[in-house]
């Protein structure tokens, strides 16, 4: 029996540090990353806590008993934010056996940090949204690892889908890959993310997509800085269609949707996101890799659309398309 | 892309007969197990309809292309059944080559027939339940097939348990072994339940427990007995516990436990179970497959029951136990 879940998080102590007494660490690759997430971490969190009258997010520290540990910040039944965790992690260690056959690589001693987000509106008009960056290094020594790699990526999953929404996300995360086209594709990331965030056995995409990348090597002083331009970009992506969205009013049936919208993201996440399903199998903390789920959700019985109504509309955004050539006059009305 | 979500159930057609053709059937203990899961399922949603006043199962008859079908029944929002399926499939055709490669044999025609059920009841004191009764056989005719056997279990999941119920379910599944000795054993049964209905990340029982058997494949005469003997013993295992709880008081504190819990089937249902996974991965019927899940789900970051309460004393019944040889006064209260 592990004893994950009693980890205690521990509120008082200090930043995730112990990655400073290992070889190489400072001025590393892993050090600027590990600062870059954590940076973001905080910002994320003040902007949204912004919009909250009462509401907050609250501080979690957690150790990993072979190395490092991590900050979960969730805030739950905001009045924008319904459930919403915004993670960093900075771990060490020996790679464990499992993880070395899954990559193809030698057991040698490995460093990972990263930020990872999910954000449940309370409003079924402001979309879900999920965004992670991350930062991957093995070796003996971290100022001259033996491989190390880049990942990440955002992607927005609305309830009642608005086309300029859509749009807005899209082009925020192309602007940041053509500002580093040495290292990223807004088309090749975009598919990736198409491609991963789908559901087959509903023949639905999660939501409406928007870029998803791994195991980046090439140039990796440019990796750093489109990981440090992605990050900073996450706030611009999302919080117009929040502002715009989140005093729209909403009721019962719309609130219903939603409920129901969330239960193909709880599906997406224990069926087939691989994080969560390795976090679970290689003894992660249960609470921080499950923090994804939606706090409300809903699974009628083979649940249709009405013909025509706006939930169906809704419908035809959990397609892939490509959204920033396509024309308005093809995609349904707005849900208002 | 498939078509498995556009399989609209017919109201109207009959009983699932495309069987009836098939070499062999008549007479076969293909022919005798479906006869027994469709009479099951008959006899199950009727006493439970007895309890509702305006609810009833409703019939959704689907029919698989490549051969067979089924009958789901479902009833939502009753009075006393929040949620519930109750049902039957006949299917046949040849083995498909990944179930071929799974069960590692060639792939045959195949046969297979069973009963599944799951019921999410409205009340927290009212546990849910779900049992399954199942036959499968290989070969060119269904009177000689080349491999035949049986599987099935029965488990049930309290939100607040009672001491009595959890016996009495055991007592009831125990004397179904024991009256057939020669192909049933509760002690192993009942361990490879216990097994199964676990969740790792949670250091977690799904719920009591119950027995679960599978690949059983000798004296199939006396197998069919003892399915039949099961099959008929679903009702006395779980309806006086439904009687005792269904009309105890409950408040909103206690139907946001049973949220909570529910969150945790759903977790079990989705990361682990065989049969949700292969039916999904094998391009089943999606709402038949996913008729498990409950109607109303929570998942709070990191919930907690408080120390004494009466979710507290809930979580100690979920740790594999011998129910049946357990010393009353170490377990706790009664949850009223």
């Amino acid at each position: 029996m592990s004893d994950k879940n009693d980890a205690a998080p521990n509120e008082a102590s200090d930043q995730t540090d112990s990655a400073k007494e290992l070889p190489g660490y400072e001025g590393s690759m892993a050090q600027q990353m590990q600062q870059l997430v954590e940076r973001g971490q905080e910002l994320i969190c003040t902007k949204l806590e912004s919009y909250e009258h009462e509401a907050s997010f609250r501080r979690d520290r957690w150790n990993r008993e072979e190395g490092g540990g991590g900050l979960t910040r969730v805030i739950e039944n905001g009045d924008v934010i319904e459930k919403g965790g915004v993670n960093t992690s900075a771990v060490h260690g020996q790679l464990p056996e499992r993880m070395a056959t899954v990559l193809g690589v030698e057991p040698l001693p490995f460093f990972a940090t990263g930020l990872s987000l999910v954000l449940h509106p309370v409003s079924p008009f402001v979309p879900t949204v999920h965004a992670n960056f991350r930062y991957f290094a093995l070796g003996e020594n971290l100022s001259d690892p033996a491989d190390q790699w880049f990942g990440g990526g955002a992607d927005l999953t609305p309830v009642y889908p608005f086309f300029e929404d859509a749009v807005h996300f899209h082009e925020t995360w192309r602007n940041v890959c053509s500002r580093h086209p040495d290292v990223a594709s807004y088309d090749s990331f975009k598919k990736a993310c198409d491609d991963y965030f789908y559901l087959p056995h509903r023949n639905e995409a999660r939501g409406v997509g928007g870029i998803f990348y791994d195991y980046l090597r090439s140039d990796v002083d440019e990796l750093r800085a489109f990981s440090a331009d992605a990050t900073d970009s996450f706030l611009p992506s999302y919080i117009p269609i929040l502002e715009r969205r989140m005093d729209l009013p909403f009721h019962e049936r719309e609130r219903r949707f939603q409920r129901i919208r969330r239960g193909r993201y709880v599906e997406f996440n224990l069926v087939y996101d691989r994080g969560t399903k390795f976090g679970l199998e290689t003894d992660g903390r249960t609470e921080s890799i499950l923090m994804s789920l939606p706090l409300h959700v809903q699974w009628p019985y083979n649940w249709k659309p009405e013909p025509a109504s706006k939930e169906e509309q809704a419908m035809w955004y959990f397609t892939p398309r490509d959204w920033l050539n396509i024309d308005r006059a093809k995609a349904p009305e707005d849900p208002l």
